[in-house]
């Protein structure tokens, strides 16, 4: 019988952003019902977290031991476990779930080494669960269509691919003033070994590669930080090139006074060119060799099945980031729902960002680390 | 004890399209939970779409009647019943909930006729339950930050007042080739007596007295149909005259052969000007006289407290359609709370369209048809 | 033997704007050498600002007649004289100049009256001299690719027309404080009638008719001054009927702040739809029906020979409001050598606002205003 | 007593393209009269190019030589001439000219080597007469506005400049097809060492050094050629390193399907973000620490004297690149009467590329060669 999946998080309690978001995501397409969770480190604040989402109070835990132990003895335990803790707290938890046999979502990036990566992506495949990682611009309707096109050779050889990711909120110390989202993202402890690189330009990477199905093969990356005293960088400028002897160039910065959220992607082939921006995200410019430009939007003439299956409302009726987070979420439930039955995942579920791509994001921070303190030499991915 | 508000929905079913945008705006805050509802008059189609959308099968209803009867008896009963079916079944159901004690979301325009809207607002008032009235728009953060603007006097005394709707869907006779959206819009048994400014005409209007704060006292109007066949008008232009002398003009098409869903407002006083599209509409342009435009966006600088309030994530990560929507409901749920327990409504809640207000829009229906009728004579509303 | 056109001037004169421009229209192309004038109707002032041209003195005049007598008596006598006085100024020069045998070119409104612009056109007729009149949006490349669009059956039957002409510049009461510009325009005795609408409001009429080939066949204006103590007309709105059955508003304004010189028009047919806009002047949206909208470009694919002829440098090199003047001007040097030798104009000649279009203009600005008169009543063209 | 300064020619006859906006640029401000030229290399050619000119036919030479013989000897000679060659032909004129004590005007690059660029700034110097180089991107007013915003202060310490040109004209082998314009700049014969480097990054390169008044220090470059067969690079991406320690990236492509000539400048301090766009160029996009984005336009509030100075009509009324060129040939024209008259230059001709500033474009080049030759090593400049 068809029904919602039950769905526990870790972290996400008060005062925090990103579990906001992905309880949103959960609940847009009906697919999921919140049903447990540690909200906090804190048993205390995990607790009252809890009740404002109005869960169970016995399903509120304290610890993750707890929680384990609890849901594995229920017969409507849980399904899967959102982890939504800053990025060291991804692994233990992540491993725990799929060693007790939950599916996980994870919030990108993966882990904080290649090691802890490698590990989950082992243990993924080992239990047979679900562990897919949040890059959840993978989610927006014209992202989609827009690898569709390139898939379909729209777009004839590849030949450059500009992306970056583009901030302003980290202009000043922020860290240094008590904001919780700053102070974790410029700790080397929480954070791991990159600022910016792993908060977004793990995003812009993946994006591109997502976008293209072309692999990033070396880079070579100048990573700065701009204000005083700050630990790790706030800004990356990095060449690319590809595989297929593309090349192209990596941009991100929280330092960009002027840009909000400016994640935008340009691909330019031999028959055509693309270019989409995540703050207009309902449009996507495609230009054919010898005519115009054509603007192309989500639910519009000319958006092929794919962006139309990450569709829920009319061309002109905008849709957002919470709807791409929702998409990601919905096509989880699809994954999900095909390996508990065994079946066939749906074309969508195909899209789902897995453990594999969470591991090659961590490569990637991790290799645009390297080069920098190498000069900015070129670094194998 | 705070607990989710149990909503139950007439229309909606399967092939149905604002049906399931009510249920996701209902969803996203997670203040309602969907219980029961009539959501076809075809018995057998209300009770697969119940189940497609996970309703107890005991709460999926054959006819509004059952269902009155029904949940009355319930201890659990709804709270609130979301009417979504098309102009011309929005007064029975409406009067039949509230006066059964329920409060009623319903889809605009309210009613068909001056005197069921009439009817409609003695109604609610009598049995002193919520009607609300979905003019969604309204529930875009940046609409209500021109409108806390405007309020605050930082546009001075408003002189110009333009406001279009411009849609392209109905460029051809969709009506004869049995699409569902366009069949019953453009037919004035079950869409009144006006089409695009029924359909569309009433949110233009709508929007531009909820933003300035002012009245519209007379109209002068044009309406035409332009594709052939076709029963009800597809475009209107009229000139506005405001109660404090200013001017204005609504234009809204739905033949504007390359719009999706332009919804435009632009604002002119004597110390600043105001511009906002709802197809970018996490952005406001706003110019104080002598000084260059700004961009205010959602969640960015500028933007003030009654944006914020209608905003869920940071600037930069567009909401959109949904979003808006969901405000609406979500404001209801504070004016729901308040009138439940006797309480102050929020000031959020005050903002929430009114029966008041969905008569203001049939008044506004008849009176572009009488003066399109007498060659666009001056008509009072 | 080719070569320049010799070209005289009426006022322009040091403090004026316009006159500028018509000389750089005159000068970018080559096709004109400017040579005498009556700069200013203060004699010294008109020499002076006659040798800031580098005129020769000797043909720096202080009056019209002593121009008029001097210029037909040299063998290097002037082609062609440009009018770019105050409205009120313009029919007295216009009409000596060509009862000499000039030709002339006379900014727009053509006149103050309707009977001195049908003089005009009479007397242009009887000497065979050319009088163009300066409407110079309409000198724009893509202006013309949208007429030779339409002209081509691209857009179908046209249905709807939106034209508007937003300025903010005289959001205060400039022409008390002698801003030069903004006393005449808003001084009956020079400006005529009408103040927005003689100003600006004729242009946007202009390039509605001169795009969509249609004729406007009666139109509903309300008319209004917002400033305190303002003679005439700051702002009009208007509805229009086409002679097809197209419908259609225009705005003109010069209060609407936030708008720099927002000439924009908008056109909807049974087939596709166009949108332009003058302060982004190298693009044109085409929406074909059931296509994506395409961003066609002076100079690049999709903009046919028209816009072609009228292009100086390639795609994505900005031309400009100058440039589009100076094709006017260019075109009117192809009519003007066409008529001196008797040959048939070129093609971008019969683009060129003939006397006829200047007085049709002339009767747009009186029926505007007689129609807001009586209520914005129905007033025939 | 104040005159035309006589302008010769060199190149720029039927065919090319940049001569003819060379010669608009020279008219539009009315400070040069073209009188003579050798304006291709082929004599019949540039007599009849020259007739097409209006040129006296006695000053249409055939030879460099003929020239400088003939024009030494007249008294009214010309002052300055302008070489509008390809690269490999600027040297030698420009060397012939200064040493017969012409001033020069020369497009960029100034030369194909390093060595010829030093010897023109040698001779430039020891003759004492102007050469400019027509970086033409930097006579935009808001790109002066920028550039005199970050001497201000305003946007505090530079943090980060992206500076990118995008173009698609050589996306396929034109150079194959005989087009003129592609086959010389993909040509080492004609072109020099780099072909897009050359062509377009030296354009981003100045600006970015213009606006920022920092200099780049060291690049790390990669260049690569997509088109098969092509000789020269049609793409480049590099990293920069500024002097005060700002980073930044710079992208220049002909192979970027979808831009015409997408030159743009993002910049980012710490206190205020800039961003603009050559083919919106009318709008500069300031955003201040804390505060919305303003657009400050050309002519508009917040536009400064700088701005103003290089603006001829109201703000909405776009100017473009045939202006902007101008507004170098104008600047020009203020130093070339101040060395002639030995008077101070004016504020404006401080602003015209110099041969200094020539051959900082030329060492750019080379670096960026040789750095790519290098594997993208950093290479100082």
């Amino acid at each position: 019988m068809r029904r919602r999946l039950r769905l526990g998080m870790i972290g996400g309690g008060q005062g925090g952003f990103i579990g906001a978001v992905h309880r949103m995501a959960a609940r847009l397409d009906d697919r999921y019902e919140l049903v447990a969770g540690v909200l906090s480190s804190d048993a205390q604040r995990s607790r009252a977290s809890g009740a404002d989402l109005l869960l169970d109070a016995d399903r509120c835990y304290g610890t993750l031991n707890e929680m384990l132990k609890a849901e594995a003895a229920r017969l409507d335990r849980i399904d899967v476990v959102a982890i939504v803790t800053p990025n060291h707290l991804h692994h233990g938890p992540a491993k725990a779930f799929l060693q007790a046999g939950f599916h996980v979502i994870c919030d990108k990036p993966l882990t904080t080494t290649i090691a802890d990566a490698e590990d989950l992506v082992e243990t993924a495949d080992r239990v047979q669960c679900v562990l897919a990682v949040t890059y959840n611009y993978s989610g927006y309707p014209l992202v989609r269509h827009a690898r569709e096109m390139i898939a379909a050779g729209e777009l004839g050889e590849l030949r450059v691919v500009q992306v970056e990711y583009a901030q302003q909120w980290l202009s000043t110390a922020l860290e240094s003033e008590g904001q919780k989202q700053a102070t974790w993202r410029m700790d080397p402890e929480s954070a791991g070994v990159a600022g910016a690189v792993g908060d977004i330009g793990t995003h812009s990477f993946h994006l591109a590669e997502f976008v293209t199905g072309l692999r990033v093969q070396r880079i070579a990356a100048d990573l700065s930080a701009h204000v005083p005293g700050r630990k790790l960088d706030d800004n990356a400028q990095m060449l690319l090139r590809f595989a297929n002897g593309a090349r192209g160039a990596l941009w991100a910065s929280q330092v960009a006074l002027g840009n909000e959220n400016g994640l935008r992607l340009r691909i330019h082939g031999s028959k055509g060119g693309l270019e989409w921006s995540q703050e207009a995200p309902n449009q996507l410019r495609f230009t054919r060799l010898g005519h115009p430009p054509q603007l192309v939007t989500r639910g519009g003439a000319g958006a092929g099945p794919l962006a139309a299956s990450a569709t829920r409302i009319p061309a002109g009726h905008p849709e957002g980031y919470i709807e791409a987070f929702a998409q990601v979420y919905r096509d989880i439930a699809d994954w999900i729902a095909a390996v508990n039955d065994g079946a066939t995942p749906s074309a969508n579920a195909s899209l789902v960002p897995t453990a594999q791509e969470g591991l090659r994001g961590v490569r990637f921070i991790h290799a645009a680390v390297a080069s920098s303190q190498r000069n900015a030499a070129w670094t194998e991915l």
